[in-house]
């Protein structure tokens, strides 16, 4: 099993980079919801190919064209699929490859896994591409959370060595200021290091290399209450999530690995009533989350995302035909850097994951 | 929905720390596999409190009583119980804190969960002794492992500041080394760590505080062609496991954090035959899984285990009840530490998400 | 997978007839329910044995010892664990019948889905016992629907060949004589055929052979809109259940297979606005159910049980051992029908999914 | 949750009537797998309408278009994705139904349940066009269970009051004539009632009524061992699958509700060895199943088919805008009788069915 996801909304993706089209089907929305159709737009072209300088020229519109669950622009109850037509795909670009395993991509331990039968054009359904889909549902969900008071938003933690702010160090973080990191190509708190994490980006491109990056992921609005002990804890539900996005591979919640070399009178988040009485921890080592469940405070964690595997150098590796070692070099449009890219899939799966942990109830009723 | 979990070996947990019982039921196992009872036995007692200096006074003998399942030593391939009465509990101690909320401590988001239902003593359903099950459940899951040739092994990485040597930095790792780890109280690759990272654990104890620590899991013997890409990748498996562990922050494979500010050219493991036409990667950033399914390498992560909350020294809280802050000691034999005692448990929970894993199919048949 | 079902309730049972004990897991209860132990015991007793000459002289006592998930009387919202001790097992009745494959019993499907090695003794994990803690559940969950004005009552609608009338046949079914079904024997419309089918049954005992028959489950107080289209229709949801219970063979809702043989024009159930305004159907071919959803009529189905497969009559069969033909006179403490035992199963399974169904959502909100 | 079900074969369906389209997607298909298309289209032709007399005159071509998972006429092992394009839609036909519910049909609880926001034009997603992409699904399932020897077939049982023969009552069933079985339009042991229930059929269709049926469906080749006790029990599964199927309303297994009127040494199937030394019953009174698990010989239920709610008849009804009563004559093309085009439906979820309970193993390995 590996594409459907999922408990009180469920989602189902299909599709490989260059075949027919991708999708994806999901169950569960609540019906009468209207969905603002320029807003899951305005977020899938967040991730979209070809925007500027800092990613593949490969220009694909990721145009969905929704196949059911929708009517006069409310979801009716009823599944609600999205497909996305492939037009710009070169398979000649990848012909060669099917027996020559590119490091760091899923060639050889998918053709395990698939005794050589999966789409070895353009990774399959191994690639990237799939999460076009799974940032469409993520924008619906979003719009459902926003009806919530719900808000989730990202920026870029690090490219490289060079490093932003972190959401803790901020003293307020406004919805105002998460709708301007969308408009951003390089969405940072501290924006003088745009230039330097841009500048990173085009070396390793021209070098024919790629970098690697963190996105930190914050949720605001959030009550206490939602989650649970053991196998179901928010961590368990959104790490499996991000974990579902391809390249990435750290997860950590509030202060995260760095809680680890606190002492316990620290690292605990004392509590207290602020002016309108509300409980409220006096710092968020934890994120947001004790015992699996939230507490009122932001739900904040890291991603690490390794730099893309495809570049233009030089590799060694094996040729599982022939049985022997091999030399090369990937041709074609590649990311030097997919954290941007990344950053509103991860975001979307945040999304996701909370509405469905939202919609299974705060409290038993 | 919280105390299930699996979808070829299905476990059930259940109880609270000063209920009457904990325990564990298992479905899937394989009918005929033949428990070795006192390799259980060991393994609960590497978790179990009381042991020596570094832990809670507390003495819990972690006896587990079979129910059903198992026939003659050999499991019947009906559903596996065992429980765990709870004999050593004194309510006393935890009588007068249903309404002070602990920091750190899931009293507050399990009230406010629970509509305060919840059993408040000893921290109820949330305590960290329902693992137990888990290392009952995961020894045998390593006794199927074993049959395949996979074990896991684990050492601590970190005490606070202090660290140990890695994984990737030894030459070799023996199944002999693997074994002596279980008998040690903190196992570690650089036996040299070991007096300082005691004094670390027991000047906090003295301080009436507690410490962190990391502890590194890894997998030997697993082929590649386990797992999916997307939601059922080895990663999402893993961690959603490893976050079900109480204390648990953050979690990384491979190189994790660091992978992100690598090049790409650095970070990509290069395939080659070995010497017995074995497919090996060079380098093992990647922590033995790319596209979520193995590739024949180790798999390796870390966990980042908060400082326990339970700590005597004086803090800064609020009384639900009451409406307002108050101050809390929290009295009672706690762990200065438990990193030691987390780390037979995330072996646990890596034996049952592989043996879940292994028990789908390396491929299709 | 076997002993685990449920989505928003889920239980998890275990058990063999000859083992140390049985017991569930019920996971997703609300917290702060207040169970009444009485009336849980009082449904227990109603499936037990040993209660009159219709049944196995056999005693079994079915009192649950309830582990965690209960404080004060009120459900905690954790999982609630109760078990029952088998104490009553006389072992060698049993020891012989290894190898000799009775007819109509799991041995020989069992003996070859789990190898040889499930539970011999007396049925195993097969047995019939395992419902008493089906029936436990459903007791809970029939406390929970009871709060929401939902009523599940069951009365035997045919011994053998003899018919009790049906709950369509009635102007009115009153909670009260609900009720008072529970208290009786043999709950039926029309009490005058009690003699009649408790004759069937004594007649068949003492050929040393077993009668069949079929219980009729219906709910009164269910809304319009809970249920599904497709793969989750109220139908499929409790047939899904009533298929788990051993014995049956059958299942129909409403007017079952004889709406096969209706046109249209009678079959379709007409609405029309009673006197208070509430939309209902003059008919209720359809048993409540339409399009897999509530349309708020009573929910109604038949259940056939087979007659019970132990029986006294020589049989011929096989000995897989000796790979040869062999005789069989199965001794032991047999019911000559387990009809009225079937039904408070029936009664709880259908509790159960109703109330799963339910804590999902009448409609999404 | 209603679109989605299977654990080791898993399908999502979705599409309303007079939406754009509908599909499916399925998981977990072995890659690799040879879909032999002509198979796929014979199969979806068998229940596509307009075929002849005794359907609606409505010509859809149910011509699926294949998004994914399928690569040179293989299966990828990814998820694979058929589209059929809603064509032949005439939306006119149902504009003015939206408040009054038809008798029978969804009309009611589908609004009740989805709050009004469903898509009323056609019935929606509650249409059994929907069932369209199952019977795609269990063509390819059929196609893998041919490779393992197995073979799904049905027959019609009856229609109105006319019988067919049983499968019970045949010395022996072929695979050429389960094949000529696929070619008829009404599959009959006994091809003497074909006329009969032909007249019975143009009968209704010209009192602008309907008439129901029962179709009768069986599976050769399957070996013992498959299915489990309990929730995860064959019956359980292919009756949920069943009542998934729009217009049943009732299953029985082997002789079903006539086992209830036996004894038991008359129910009992008695175990012997045939010539070959296969483990065979002289009867097969419990349907090829019993405690949930295959016994190696036939699996056999029968379905009990509605009528067709929509009729030319004038009928009693509400108006739920209005809240009153209201008459109703439905327009448009209709089935006089749906139990031909339920039949290949049946056959497929069957196969589906069975093709994810033999993907988890006979056994546990």
């Amino acid at each position: 099993m590996s594409g459907i996801w999922g408990k009180n909304v469920q989602v189902s993706i299909f599709g490989e980079s260059h075949g027919v089209a991708i999708g994806i089907t999901i169950n569960g929305l609540p019906p009468g919801l209207e969905v603002d159709m320029e807003q899951v737009l305005f977020e899938m072209a967040r991730r979209a190919p070809g925007r500027n300088e800092l990613t593949t020229p490969r220009k694909e519109k990721d145009q969905p064209e929704i196949l059911s669950g929708l009517l006069d622009g409310k979801t009716t109850g009823a599944p609600l699929t999205a497909i996305i037509w492939n037009t710009n795909t070169r398979s000649k670009d990848y012909s060669l490859l099917k027996n020559v395993m590119r490091p760091g991509q899923a060639d050889y331990p998918g053709r395990v896994r698939y005794k050589g039968h999966n789409d070895h054009r353009g990774s399959g359904h191994f690639s990237g591409r799939i999460t076009a889909p799974l940032v469409f549902a993520g924008a619906i969900c979003k719009q459902w959370l926003a009806q919530k008071g719900v808000t989730v938003g990202a920026h870029i933690q690090s490219i490289g060595m060079i490093e932003d702010e972190s959401f803790a160090d901020q003293k307020e973080v406004t919805l105002e200021q998460i709708r301007s990191f969308k408009e951003q190509q390089l969405p940072l708190f501290n924006v003088e290091k745009e230039t330097e994490m841009k500048d990173l980006i085009v070396e390793a491109k021209e070098d024919g290399d790629s970098v690697g990056g963190v996105v930190e992921t914050f949720v605001l609005g959030l009550d206490a209450g939602y989650g649970n002990p053991f196998f179901d804890s928010v961590e368990s539900q959104l790490a499996h999530l991000v974990f579902a996005v391809p390249a990435i591979k750290g997860i950590e919640f509030g202060t995260g690995f760095d809680i680890a070399k606190m002492r316990g009178s620290e690292a605990n988040d004392e509590y207290y009533y602020d002016e309108h009485g509300q409980i409220k921890t006096r710092s968020n080592n934890n994120g947001g989350i004790i015992g699996g469940i939230t507490y009122g405070m932001p739900v904040v964690f890291r991603a690490a995302v390794k730099p893309p595997a495809s570049i233009k150098k030089k590799q060694q590796t094996i040729n599982v035909e022939e049985g022997k070692a091999a030399e090369l070099e990937v041709e074609g449009r590649h990311d030097p850097c997919i954290v941007p890219r990344v950053l509103p899939v991860l975001e979307a799966v945040t999304a996701l994951g909370l509405m469905d942990l939202m919609m299974g109830g705060q409290h038993h009723e």
